[in-house]
């Protein structure tokens, strides 16, 4: 069986395992007030170029979103987003939960644009009504996209202007952000994004580690007594040390960009895979997900021989859009093996 | 002045304020069990042809909405509707602020589509991933609807089967009903509108009484120990006989149904002074609430004249949508007036 | 039939009712921007001796509860109220259903105690744990309280120093207010409270209104976007005027302290005629609620001479506490009927 | 150092780290749907000897009581707690987010008793007010307590038969339920628990995991889509094998009972080592967590010696409650050494 359907499935990066290893029976302060925290915050907030930078470690992505928006919202202000976006669409309402709307504004492949949140937010302020309607709060954009796609920095600087003009703090959810640093082509880096953001997210789940989030806030604007909203939330994790320590490791030496980069070879391959099969992309993407739209025939070969994607949608009466996803675990021979058998299955069809 | 910018500027009908002056100084018990509000409860239920239905008084529509949606939904539902529905775009965030996410469909002229209403919800159940997802719980429409418009019996019975069908009650906020109810041409009556909806409100502010709104649950299906929700809304009126008694004199003797027409009257001979007058209606609108596409030039004038509308939106640089409305406290010399003016301007403005 | 169970059984005051009458067909600004409104809340700065104060009107106790309490606190905040506090036991959870904990310290007679007060914010704050706990973030009295006791301005003064001290603001829920001025013996008056309070409420609905609570902030502390967030809570009344005539009626001529005072006349005449008929009062209470501790075989009487009383508990096997209430409408044949009756119960008792 | 001070200090038992090692490259479903968590619940399952059970896997404490309360009670209703419970005390506030109220009655000694919540119950009940209150809708206990003690089964039964009468399930804290089953003189088992309550958790960040608590719905009433509702408070683990496996070690070859045994061993060593030197211990505490009131010059002894522990309470101008804890991960040669440290202070003292 060949596995792409996401980026979670493995455990983490042997050397976290092994620095877990070491330290498993020192005494640890709890609560994210330990050493081995420090230590990754440093680190975190040397790769951002960002030495003012406030950082905190969650356990996974819908919580870091629902505790970052809720926290720094005021009661009376929503959420922009794409209509796409993880915080309007699969996160099960977290958001709505903590009482705040998601403000839909449309998505170009997971992507806003700058001129039409702009027109939202300038619509918002100019409409005489505005005090009966939730006030544009903050701006929540994800990199890469639920579409693997990436901003590029202009796009980026774009967002921020507007979110600047008009007071909405800038959130980017980098749930898989090392896929998105080691995207060819990508003009995008760390302290880009810790200058551009005023609070994001660096995925640890989908990138090497077991689990965890790190949440950077980059305007000295972490939100006040955040550990007792933190907990209030239900996602202070007891065992702190065990966050840092994970996040340490993927920033010592490299290795979390290390891990990307290997993750966006595959996709490449994959990708390159699929095109020189002469199958049809459906979003272009230079991450780690690939949208590929495929004949149900040819889907069913691939099951048959045990290679598994992601269903994503139905987009004519025989073809499907589906996901092939890779990570830091995935291996250089299932790659090559699906690749092949695409081919192969091609040439059968073309027959 | 003539001031047609909404209906909510006067106090309530005379025959209310002489009834609750009979009564001002008798003692009745509180939070709506008072004799008062089961009459007028019972004559809601003879109204609606539901002899079975439950009626509870709220203060306002915002509550209302709020109460009858947190109150139906489970945790994990949220509530489908138009985008241009009120408690999507003018309630300041009033259900999210429950917890419950407000799932968005598209507007025409405010009403939604029973065939995109199925799509949503069949593309719902149909996502493998839908356990990530907020649950499609409830159905919310507005008739009329915030552009005036109604639904025909037809269109209501196809929405109300696609509810039916996939488990979501439908609710009917009927802010402005006795103006829905009194529209020419509409083919449907409250008792259709108790049959095909799960749970509506016959709107009270809007329509006569000082404020007030008798949310009615057709199907057994009032929510469990739904008063001390309400009050645990912030949302119980201590002297409830205050809405029971308005209630009671609406529906003696017709007299909703009265203020209804007489607002619709009006609304029509304004409807026709401006297209008799050359100006173009932005929706047309069978109701209280008329939309026109007038020239800036135009509405200046109108503002000197002493006219109050209430600005919608520019659609071009030269023009604006603009809102009228009538109500049951209307006078007619004062539609007469602005229908002579409009005319008298556009005569000048041709000249 | 002889209801003095409670002070919401009746109407309004027959001025507000005249006023009402007068303004009605007027056309006035929605949502609390009329001018009602406005002359209501200057005349209320000016009873309160303090002119920079700011007054909203909401429809009733709970609500009001409710918003003032949920805008003021941090989400990470929590308000102190004794165990007997109306928002602690008999508002079915309506501040915990926006979010905040309910921090209980101890009554007395429904009153809380500085010195608990200071025991209360002094252990939080010294608690090395504390943020994992709820933060004390405001206090709220009664006064009235629950049991018709009054605060000294003394006690008051106390509670307000230990409230500047820990930095929570000084809430004072006066749904009875206008009974707790006009009380015998008390030496607290409205610039008193608007002095000591950081916000606190007018009781209009068991005062002589139909409806309606003044909320005065009086430190420039009205939350931002106030009117915003009581559109979220579903408490924005529609027709803001029909609050701010009752008001602006209520602060002319002195009408609120007049209304006050025949309340209290009254429940002194009933007080009086307890205690030389030789019961025993529970709580000495000095302001409309009169408790009162009778045998069993005298309430029974008392109800079948159509006496009604609220069951308040049962303090001994043959014994039940009651209580009785005066208010604005309360007639004096009412309470010289039921002393006579007591009187006459009690000798034959006696014999 | 030695630090006694909690039981979260150190990562988990070297046999979960060597499971996690071997799998660590395996992939997984996500969101508790692999085969560790489905082997993990059937272990759990037959150690409860409740086959019946449904068994979910989350993160940290605060989340789990946050989840299975707030998912269990109705929006009308509250959670009966000791005054102590951590719920109530040492969780900012996490369940009144979610709009819950914690309806606290007395503690003794950490523990509720039956008679007082058939008091409370039935007080609710019998209310004629009951509709404006809080509804008591769960009883939350812990075991052991916050303050390391016990029930006994005859306490868990008849606590148990008050909220089978009063129709509230009976919810158990277990975060140091291997404590509690290794406890001297406990009668009670995990059968035992599984029985009498409807649903509970099996902690196991304090019980040899790195992180995690196996929640326990004994009665058919796991709360429907309880996946959604869980990613709804952002607490669904995307890597949910992690949690599988940890459980699934602990509960193999009874590891989680041997892991509670040492920590006991320890913890006896402990309280009779303050015995002997002739201390009081503040509680009688038969499990983990010892309180032992000590004189402050005692205290900056041990202190200077390096030995760390929390501080609880003063309870007199010169002395100090502290707590010691010892856990599946304490080091025998540890405790030995404060127990020599102690006495040798004491004889110090007494010369």
């Amino acid at each position: 069986m060949i596995a792409l359907e996401n980026d979670y499935s493995e455990g983490a990066h042997p050397q976290i395992l092994k620095r877990l290893a070491e330290i498993n029976l020192e005494q640890n302060s709890g609560y994210c007030c330990d050493r081995y925290c420090k230590s990754a915050a440093e680190k975190i907030k040397q790769a951002c170029a960002c030495p003012d930078a406030e950082v905190f470690f969650l356990v996974g992505g819908t919580q870091a979103n629902q505790v970052v928006i809720d926290t720094m919202l005021a009661p009376y202000e929503g959420v922009v987003s794409a209509q796409t976006g993880h915080v309007n669409s699969h996160e099960a309402g977290a958001i709505e939960f903590t009482g705040h709307k998601v403000l839909e504004i449309p998505q170009h492949e997971g992507k806003i644009f700058a001129s039409e949140l702009k027109e939202f937010a300038a619509h918002f302020w100019q409409d005489g009504n505005h005090e009966h309607m939730v006030f544009p709060g903050m701006v929540y954009i994800s990199h890469p996209t639920e579409y693997g796609t990436l901003y590029s920095k202009k796009e980026l600087e774009e967002i921020a202007q507007v979110c600047h003009e008009y007071k909405m703090p800038l959130y980017l959810d980098g749930a898989r952000l090392a896929y998105g640093l080691a995207a060819p082509g990508t003009d995008i880096n760390l302290p880009d994004i810790a200058q551009l953001c005023d609070v994001f997210y660096i995925g640890g789940t989908k990138c090497g580690a077991f689990f965890g989030e790190a949440v950077v806030f980059t305007k000295h604007n972490m939100p006040q007594y955040f550990v007792t909203r933190v907990k209030q939330h239900g996602a202070l994790l007891a065992k702190g040390h065990i966050l840092g320590i994970q996040f340490d490791t993927l920033f010592t030496d490299g290795l979390y960009f290390t891990l990307g980069a290997h993750a966006i070879r595959l996709a490449q391959v994959l990708r390159n895979g699929f095109i020189d099969a002469g199958f049809k992309l459906y979003i272009d993407s230079p991450t780690n997900q690939q949208f590929v739209e495929l004949p149900d025939t040819i889907l069913q070969k691939l099951t048959e021989r045990g290679i598994v994607y992601r269903f994503w949608e139905k987009n004519a009466p025989d073809k499907t859009v589906v996901r092939f996803v890779t990570s830091w675990a995935t291996k250089e021979e299932n790659v090559e093996k699906l690749v092949s058998v695409v081919k192969e299955l091609m040439t059968g069809c073309v027959k």
